[in-house]
């Protein structure tokens, strides 16, 4: 399959490719490196892209920011943040991405464990990866031509503990690798609406 | 108790102030009606909304706007409408309210049964509603002074049906003062960080 990447040069982008392009045709798509290079809350980035691509047989991102910090601090700009980015930057990839892919083709996007563990200083994250699992469920069930839609929650990633720890207190980590097997799950697998939990 | 209901004058928020009028003092807020104004997608608006009520007991929210449309038709700048409305709108009500609480006070946010249950042309609400319910859930473990957050998830309301019934076939309805109670939980209840499913 030809599949796009966007996020390749991430920790779980780079275990995604890893996984993936022993058997498929990876297009790596990074912020700022990646063969290609996009801007997740530009519309005009995102079209610029699969014009430059062109057609594929799966997306899959992995990417996309959003705020942390304490509730009694934050104000609504502040959670736009995550709106814009992690949760309105993956359904641009999606919407736009509908119009490239082959019939019987994937979307693939990543929430969180924060969507059902809530953490400290994590409300965006809750509400933001909470919407990315929704958005995939409500998507699923309108896509044609055998198109499918799925979501990868990973827990935290063990090769960023040295960050987010704090931020995990107790929360069992995942390598990368083991993260990346629910991504070729949801591309080479028949299912559709799904949130893959890795945790 | 001192309640501010916004969206008093929808067919929601009629119910939910016939409800708790009986024992609670109700501030009505419509969005051109009631006996304030606020455009929750203003925050120089909702910050003068709370300036004028002053210290109240609970927030009630049962307003907001969403994109409805076939998918393979939506844009992003579509999508964001129910981003900035229900979902930006009422956490700005959340976050700037918070500081108009008296201790042991609660905010009361409304998602809806597309949250679960995906229906056509509404993946926009099916994200929506999740990320609402998923910022209940993050905030519920963050807000001091035992202040409490719960989201009310009704089905599509009886009242409604003249409208929305072709969206929703086969849904059992229930009627606006029958969802009215679930508000009613939330405010007079210990509860934090539930959503109470009426359907």
């Amino acid at each position: 399959m030809k599949i796009v990447l966007i996020g390749a040069t991430g920790t779980l982008g780079r275990a995604i490719d890893a996984q993936l392009s022993a058997s498929h045709q990876i297009i790596p798509v990074g912020r700022s490196r990646g063969q290609h290079q996009v801007d997740i809350t530009s519309q005009a980035s995102v079209e610029a892209l699969f014009k430059a691509i062109g057609r594929v047989d799966a997306i899959v991102s992995a990417t996309g920011s959003m705020h942390f910090g304490p509730l009694t601090e934050m104000t609504a700009e502040q959670f736009n943040i995550g709106l814009q980015d992690k949760l309105l930057g993956q359904v641009r990839l999606a919407l736009v991405g509908q119009h490239y892919l082959e019939d019987g083709g994937s979307i693939t996007l990543t929430s969180g464990i924060v969507a059902n563990e809530p953490i400290r200083y994590g409300a965006n994250a809750t509400a933001v990866n909470s919407a990315v699992e929704g958005f995939a469920r409500g998507a699923a069930i309108e896509l044609p031509r055998g198109l499918r839609i799925n979501v990868v929650s990973p827990t935290v990633v063990t090769e960023s503990m040295d960050v987010y720890a704090p931020y995990f207190p107790g929360f069992e980590p995942a390598p990368a690798a083991r993260v990346a097997l629910a991504y070729q799950r949801s591309v080479e697998g028949p299912q559709t609406g799904q949130v893959y939990r890795v945790w």
